[in-house]
């Protein structure tokens, strides 16, 4: 894997470039966005240019898009979800003298942009001469809410370096020309959409504006509104021109050498399938006013707080590896941006940071996203598990499209629909019903929380129960077996017997029996009766994991360990990802895995496996996994972690923690892998931690990698917050606060009390045979064999 | 299954409808095409309306249709091929007094449409009063000739029969207006494609017109030619008109009671994507000129002659059976009319007929229709094979771009690129790579044709046997897999060892290694040396064929007879074809079965497998198809009569013989299906006769159905002419000249000399369990367990 985008400055508490690359203009885009599960702004410059994918994206606002189908089935969507990308309000355009702020023209002589995660704010300082001579500072703050859902605001500043300079300000709500988002031949890319924003009013009044739009075929509408408040020395002119796309104030004034204008704009966004025009308007006009009523300073402190608060419960703190250190945080961070106020809609897969994947969101939202909310922010957990609730309905008319009982969810969606168009890699995928009913399970374990548990947790538990038993059958020897489904391993398609699928499946059918018998009352009135019960429980006990007696390892499903090994000697870099350079028949027909599939399941199904089935089974797969995609380093980190080669777990955590701000699958460009940042979580806390919570009960399994003098990490539990601290020959576990929690470390039981640490020793390591992985895809920076060092030198930096 | 369309007399050597059924037109228009390989004009009425598919084609002649995926993957067709309803030269229109001739308004009295498959020649007779009440009689006969491959003609008669009448007859040249012709939700459907003949030359002088068009995307030209000659008893005034997209010739006269005006026209058709607009006008006047020349009446006579050179060699006579005697017939007509003039251009599913599939090829042209073409038209048979051999270089790169070696023939074709737009119903489906190879290996020993033999013939089994050893591999037990690849049997996709595809993989490769050892001078020229010889020998002989110990069958692909059986007893006739009503995903993954795999296989490679393994397979997989092919009757129909089940067999075969006759699939009015048509040969010559060719050698193993008083047929082979007669007792053989054959009779070899009649006794049928098929799926007109009477009341009659 080889590294690409900005060079960032490595502290602990920021992400910050230090000079303008042109070339690396959409990377920072993704890396510098905000967003807070509702609105999200990429990080372009404010004066709108030079930019590559200047988006402004509302969590479930989408157009339609018609599929045309070579050959059509039955089945097959007849139409997709695509992001939009709505009206841009972050556009703050300087004329400096007679020039326009553009850094492609005139010098730039400094340029900073910083992402602070404590603050939540994205600054930037820009010292520039324009191509007439004038030198100017520009700098600017920039934030979008968590405490206020439909708010973002800029601070923006102006100061003449050489003289007086007369100088306008252009604040611009702006309906962006389409464009296209992606390329074609890239099916992880965005689909070009034509224009699809229609006006149905425009508003402008004073220094405040709004503007609605609808789209043309999902019949969405939006609504964005502007005000601004204008601190300048002396005498300003303001005039607003409104037009149907377009809604500008501009700010025209002198500012004398050492002084500086400032331009406070604050913007509220809200969309709506069902409210009018009128309604949308007011309520963005209404959030505005209570913005303008806290003020820069009252977002900024409480943008401050909601984070302090964030941090408080859910910090990682490393010792040893100051990269990893803020690749940890700029991880949480962007994954508590990805969530925190979706209230009620999807965590895509990008978030909200760029049109990758057309802004859909997948499984990899409930296995790996939500593992690190439900400890960290369970509201924001049971928020995205209320959606998938709210999309029951068409989940369960999916299911009987599809010949199947109870609710099949789908592979890909914005608002709940199935839009995969690709139905071997989608529709097949049906292990994301069980996902779902995992997250359902570990939130509910993880929080008690009951009214969640008799209501949205025992539905989405039961219906996809139900999809089990219909999609399952048993065989002539009693075994229950699941037929032609796809695992999590997309180089793998339309299998028997997935070792993944069925052992979540397993587990998704007795999580439904268990919640039945715990709420009898409501599952009586869901219409589940002892019958059913009865057949999930047997269904569970008799489902079917492929083994290859062999050669001694689990089978990732049926005749897998049969196909022809892929020829990796013959397999270059340029070769990869295998998807853009190998049809999906030559794919599928070989033993190469795209990522964990059966290692995700010694993860999440540890208690499925023992010890040396796991390492038997780590060390097979390993040979054979290129991890063409971001979601796999951090499970064979994890994996890896257990079964005891912490320098390989060590180069996964640092692999997937690195993934966006190193670029490392160069496509960040379209939004950052969210599942991939939670990753980074993982590896702290189910990798180095050896956290597990199967059953519903936390057991350690610390170890800290050689490169590490110190790893500690915070978890929220049963409305307690747990402190565990790894050193190299022992662990501390703290409760902060709540009644004593009992867990288990290396196997042996122990209570935590609050207040009280308890210190345990970790015990040796086994020897160990080495592992390999496929020529040229060992994880980023470790050679084979070979321990690794934090600071040594690393092909890539 | 149902049956639909027009009803048509029951006649030994013609199909004639009596009545007028606007109900009907589609399948009329299909049922009456008339073709001879290279020009095909659907049976639509002279004045052109009304019409359902008023096609008139030329095999080859396509326009390029972009395909747009919902999810693109690496390898998917960039475009498809559609067939292109050319210039139509078939339309004289009439006007009677002052009415046009339109059979919607007026009287029809009488309206006669026939199709004699002896001279070859469509003739038509209406008496209609027009809505003025002038009554008129038309009569016209139609031919596409089987010895000019460019020319077709048309006589056209009118006679007033209510008094002197004046007529205008209308003789057009008319590009159709583009329109829908298939249905949107229907994979088996055609394309919607624009207008897409831009024109580039017209011309017209006195009876003479040509136009040329050239397609818009795909770049080919087409050139039309028409010339008239008009008998009339007294004066007619004649005028040309031509345009862009229009050539009419209009004769105005005066016909007095009982007297008729005659308009013989003829056409010629060509069409180049190398030639000049000026090269192919001339070309098609030259084809023209010679027409003339012969005559209406001369043309009419060499039609007549090609046919009875035909039936002295192919001819099927049955007796006890009327209609099934008309069916065969009437399929060996139009098998002959979709091939016998192809010359370099594939035999596309629907032949000429009509554009369903969008005029491709598929595997049914080599493994249905070829062994038809061998054993009675071999000449038309070499053709196709040399047009297989002309896309090699197509094949070649399309296996470069699979990863493969050798060539890779596409799953559906006009001109030889891939035009799967689903690839696993389309490019898995290796096998058509093999059925090629077998089409080849039948065609040599059958004809001892050397010169093919050392060139076309050893190139086609040497490039597809380097296919088989890059698609498999050696497993661990020395077996050889071939994985992921989709059989005949469209309704199980994607799986490892189909056994079909392993058995004629390896008889591809066992045919490979002859040709290579018979010719090696060729083989070396061709880059074969011992080494791969070896290869392909070992890969050979180490095939594997799935078996299930367990239940004593074998495997139509590994772990099928480990899926789920399909719930046939909730599947209610509505729901077939299951392909329109359920998703592939839950198809793929039951024990439900499309059209013959495993069966085929017993079949094509009857000589590996016992006679009982057949017995065993053969009910297995009896009980589980549901035959939403019409590929499979037939060959379920020589299966069941090979392993005894002979009321079953004649019940197979009346299905296949009328499956267009009765539009047994409600889909014929897009095209006949030449496949189903070719099996109703099959069923004569392989099911009731017992015929296999197994290894070059020609054995028999006749038994007559109870319903049948007497079977005969006739094959080419080797230069001779061999009779069979089937009688209840005993089946004769008779040589029509040339050197001594030897061949077998249930087991017995025997050496039949020409003139000399050898007879042998039929052994009896051994005691056989009933078998069973899917819950209303039984053969059409069949009641499972009964025998079948022909001539007992039909349900569809």
């Amino acid at each position: 894997m080889t590294a690409g985008g900005p060079v960032f400055d490595v502290e602990p508490w920021a992400v910050r470039v230090r000079q303008l690359d042109l070339g690396a203009i959409a990377q920072s885009e993704s890396i510098f966005a905000l967003a807070n599960g509702h609105v999200g702004l990429r990080g372009t410059l404010d004066e709108g240019e030079p930019r590559s994918v200047p988006g402004t994206y509302l969590n479930g606002f989408f157009e339609e898009r018609p599929y045309s189908h070579a050959e059509v089935g039955y089945g097959f969507p007849a139409s997709g979800q695509t992001l939009v990308n709505v009206t841009d309000g972050k556009i703050i355009r300087l004329i400096a003298g007679d020039s326009p702020l553009d850094l492609r023209y005139g010098e730039v002589h400094a340029h900073e942009q910083c992402l602070d995660f404590r603050t939540g704010i994205l600054s930037r300082r820009t010292d520039w001469t324009s191509p007439s001579g004038r030198s100017v500072r520009v700098s600017s703050q920039r934030l979008v809410s968590f405490t206020r859902r439909s708010i973002a605001a800029i601070s923006y500043e102006v100061e003449p370096l050489d003289g007086d300079l007369d100088i306008a300000i252009q604040s611009d709500l702006l309906v962006a020309e389409p464009g296209h988002n992606g390329d074609a031949h890239d099916p992880r890319g965005m689909a070009a959409i034509g224009a699809s924003l229609e006006p149905q009013s425009a508003f402008g009044q004073g220094t405040e504006a709004a503007l609605v739009h609808r789209t043309k075929r999902s019949g969405l509408r939006v609504a964005v509104g502007a005000d601004h408040l204008v601190s300048t020395p002396g005498r300003a002119d303001t005039s607003m021109v409104v037009n149907d796309n377009l809604a500008r104030l501009t700010v025209a004034t002198r500012v004398p050498r050492g002084e500086r204008v400032r331009l406070v704009k604050y913007l509220a966004y809200g969309w709506s399938h069902r409210r009018s025009t009128a309604a949308l308007r007011d309520q963005v006009e209404g959030a505005l006013a209570t913005a303008r009523l806290a003020g820069w300073e009252g977002l900024a402190a409480e943008q401050s707080a909601a984070l302090e608060e964030f941090w408080s419960n859910a910090d990682v703190e490393i010792d040893g590896d100051p990269e990893l250190q803020q690749a940890v945080r700029f991880a949480l961070f962007h994954t508590l941006q990805a969530a925190l106020r979706a209230q009620g809609r999807a965590i895509p897969a990008k978030g909200l940071t760029g049109p990758g994947y057309d802004g859909h969101t997948f499984w990899d939202a409930e296995t790996f996203v939500l593992p690190v909310l439900t400890y960290t922010a369970p509201r924001a957990a049971r928020d995205a598990l209320g959606w998938r609730h709210s999309t029951l309905p068409l989940a369960r008319e999916r299911a009987e499209t599809l010949g199947q009982q109870g609710a099949a969810f789908p592979w890909r969606t914005i608002r709940g629909e199935e839009c995969s168009g690709y139905w071997p890699a989608g529709t097949a995928a049906f292990h994301i019903n069980a996902d779902i009913a995992d997250a359902v399970a570990r939130y509910v374990a993880a929080t008690d929380d009951a009214e969640f548990d008799a209501s949205t947790g025992l539905e989405l538990l039961v219906e996809t129960a139900r999809l089990w038993t219909s999609l399952g059958h048993f065989d002539g020897e009693g075994g229950f077996r699941i037929h032609g489904v796809t695992g999590p391993d997309e180089y793998t398609a339309v299998v028997d017997d997935n070792a993944y699928t069925n052992l979540m499946a397993q587990r998704n059918l007795r999580e439904a029996a268990a919640v039945c018998e715990r709420r009898p009352e409501a599952a009586a009135a869901f219409g589940v009766d002892p019958e059913e019960l009865k057949a999930w429980r047997l269904a569970a006990d008799k489902v079917v994991v492929p083994y290859d007696e062999h050669l001694g390892v689990h089978n990732q499903s049926q005749g897998f360990t049969e196909h022809a090994e892929w020829d990796f000697a013959a397999t270059t870099a340029e070769h990869y990802p295998l998807l853009l350079t190998h049809p999906y028949f030559e794919i599928y027909r070989k033993q190469v895995i795209k990522q964990a599939d059966l290692v995700l399941a010694l993860h999440l199904r540890g208690d499925a496996f023992t010890a040396a089935e796991k390492l038997r089974n780590f060390a097979y797969y390993e040979a054979r996994t290129v991890r063409d995609s971001s979601l796999s380093a951090a499970t064979q980190g994890v994996v890896a972690a257990e079964v005891g080669y912490l320098d390989l777990a060590y180069a996964y955590w640092r692999e997937t923690a690195l993934t966006d701000l190193r670029d490392l699958h160069r496509n960040i460009g379209h939004g950052l892998h969210i599942a991939s940042m939670a990753g980074a979580w993982s590896m702290a806390v189910a990798g180095c931690g050896g956290m597990r919570d199967h059953d519903g009960r936390l057991s350690f399994a610390p170890r800290l990698p050689p490169a590490l003098r110190r790893l500690s990490f915070r978890l929220g539990f049963r409305g307690r917050c747990l402190r565990v601290e790894v050193l190299p020959d022992e662990a501390r576990y703290r409760l902060l606060g709540g009644e004593p929690l009992e867990l288990t470390h290396h196997g042996e039981t122990l209570t935590v009390a609050a207040g009280k640490e308890a210190t345990r020793p970790i015990p040796p390591l086994p020897h160990l045979d080495p592992v390999t992985q496929p020529l040229g895809r060992e994880p980023d920076g470790y050679a084979a064999g070979q321990p690794s060092q934090p600071g040594r030198t690393r092909p890539d930096s």
